[in-house]
């Protein structure tokens, strides 16, 4: 077999993830490795952190990036805070709730659901209620909901969920860096995200942030963590004061996050967030000016992730083959129960640009006029 | 806080890992990134997986690398094969000895420890007794300890444990690519590794190859995997002929490991064993020229890393201190019971030159004519 030169097709990366990655993130990542222990990579590690602080609009201590994926996050945030047999409430109305029930199911909690339509989105006053009938010792929700472009308020319901003594968790995977994520005024207990959205830095690393109750969870724990890998108490014994090795840390990844960090900085959070709400509705009124129907009403719709219902008679596969091969834009299909019925267009960091909505919205016309 | 331009010191890298990145590793991650599910980065997948068989030398199908550091790979090797109450049988000479027996015993499985002074390895014979005592599904080893620099030999080992019908489980982390992992002809049943190490490719992926006894255990577990993010059956779903999605892969890694892997395919393992060897060998002849005492007898000393005694009287943490801020050289003290008593020398991938090694010396020399 011969292995040529690395030379993947340059594409404009409009999915519900990875965005695109900005030049200076690409440049970070081809700077040269150090030790995981170099003083200087751990002065490195404290301004991720600083960063990671400041786009979750949090204190919190317990702030880092977990060396996997957004999966991951997922994982390190119920693996850590649950424990066999403990009842965890999950709120679900996508493909992504539908995980977080399955992992948690997986490491031993008795896991209730709480379910909405694919699309909607859950009110304090349900929760409330889901909590009477069933106490738990989490409450589960993703903030926006990659599946379905629908974006969970979160106003109120850190309360109810606190008046039950409960954390509240939150998957903010495909919002942070995007729309608002206020982890500190929303009183967010666990909130995790991945990179590669919003943040535009290359898939790799879950940035993930833990409250002072959660902490305290954390410290009454009965059992040790069932992962290792994921034990927030150990990863904090290296990333916080001590310093002490737990694993190496993927340290090119971590220069990125840093640059691609540094970025949203620059801009400045509100802006990017206005930028995100800008573009998302120039490309809502061209989807609809092509006669296309949006899935999420606009109270609830995502800017950074837009669902599209795929017309009558139109072979959805099809067009997004057309997008890719003539084009080099890349857009998904439905997952799950959503799956061959609607389009997924992301606008997420790098990739949030009025030039793209504008090349999108014309090539995805010329396609539908000849749509087979 | 400012957030200045991204800018470390450029480090000799003569630790336990990372090691030096090549330019053309670098450069690869610098490259735009593709979508997870695009034909394209699914074509590079295939390459990925091609050539981490030619490095295990394996024929296995489910060979490929996952979403994480090596300990990740650690954890994912023990939580897929073995199931809470499952006997495991864990070789313990070292640190990551004694990581594995910490993972297994959380994921619930019933570990017995075989032990040896660290530094020391096992023999097939002693390997048999223990099963004879301890009945186990799984029978855990290291094949290249980084904490004392000891090379377990493998030869005859398999055929001992899959007597008892056991699977035969390896870390190969500081091993792969650097000295012989003959997967295939040994008959090891599960191997992983980590990229940072002799494949020099920066930290962030762990490869995996699991032959058939091991992927007939898979089929058969009674429980799910606790670990959804590292469940082989799910991960192989996507990078075997489904292609279905499970979590959005690293893709600026994956094409780092493929550079890195075709580097290695360029080289011709042998001769990388034989330039590894080689290396050592000077090292080592020049680190006794020195004085200096060697951990390992020769029959079992690793390549790949180097452990000496420090002096009498000698501080060691100034001498790596004086190494890293005069020479930007880094080596490693010890870890867990030879903590303060040893330093750590690797020698790996791109590390291992004639030239880092005469900087080395001359630089160790300069520092312990005057050691305080």
């Amino acid at each position: 077999m011969v292995y040529t030169e690395l030379d993947p097709p340059t594409r404009l990366l409009l999915g519900p993830g990875p965005s695109n990655v900005p030049p200076r993130v690409l440049r970070a990542m081809a700077t040269p490795v150090i030790g995981h222990l170099d003083p200087a990579f751990l002065q490195l590690m404290s301004e991720v952190q600083s960063l990671l602080r400041y786009v979750f609009r949090t204190r919190n201590w317990l702030t880092l990036p977990i060396s996997g994926t957004g999966s991951a996050g997922m994982q390190a945030a119920l693996v850590n805070f649950l424990e066999p047999g403990d009842p965890v409430l999950i709120c679900v109305n996508g493909y992504f709730g539908e995980r977080m029930c399955e992992m948690a199911a997986r490491l031993g909690a008795t896991v209730h659901r709480l379910e909405r339509p694919w699309g909607e989105v859950f009110t304090p006053e349900e929760v409330d209620k889901a909590l009477q009938r069933h106490p738990a010792k989490v409450v589960a929700m993703v903030h926006a909901e990659t599946s379905t472009g629908a974006l969970q308020p979160l106003e109120g319901m850190a309360q109810v969920v606190h008046k039950h003594g409960a954390l509240l968790l939150v998957d903010c995977v495909t919002s942070l860096g995007g729309v608002p994520v206020l982890v500190d005024d929303w009183e967010v207990d666990i909130a995790y995200s991945g990179t590669q959205k919003a943040l535009s830095c290359p898939p790799g690393l879950a940035p993930i942030t833990v409250g002072p109750r959660a902490e305290e969870v954390l410290k009454q724990r009965e059992h040790k963590v069932q992962s290792w890998y994921l034990d927030l108490t150990l990863v904090q014994q290296y990333w916080g004061m001590e310093r002490t090795y737990h694993h190496t840390a993927p340290v090119s990844m971590i220069y990125a996050l840093r640059e691609a960090l540094r970025i949203v900085h620059e801009e400045g959070l509100e802006r990017r967030w206005a930028r995100h709400q800008r573009n998302a509705e120039l490309l809502w009124e061209g989807l609809q000016e092509l006669g296309l129907e949006l899935c999420v009403p606009e109270p609830y719709r995502l800017p950074t992730l837009t669902t599209v219902k795929v017309p009558e008679g139109v072979n959805e596969a099809y067009v997004r083959r057309r997008l890719l091969e003539d084009y080099n834009i890349e857009i998904a299909g439905g997952l799950g129960a959503w799956k061959g019925k609607i389009w997924r267009i992301g606008l997420m960091g790098f990739s949030s640009r009025r030039e793209n909505v504008v090349l999108l919205l014309t090539a995805l016309r010329r396609i539908l006029q000849n749509p087979s």
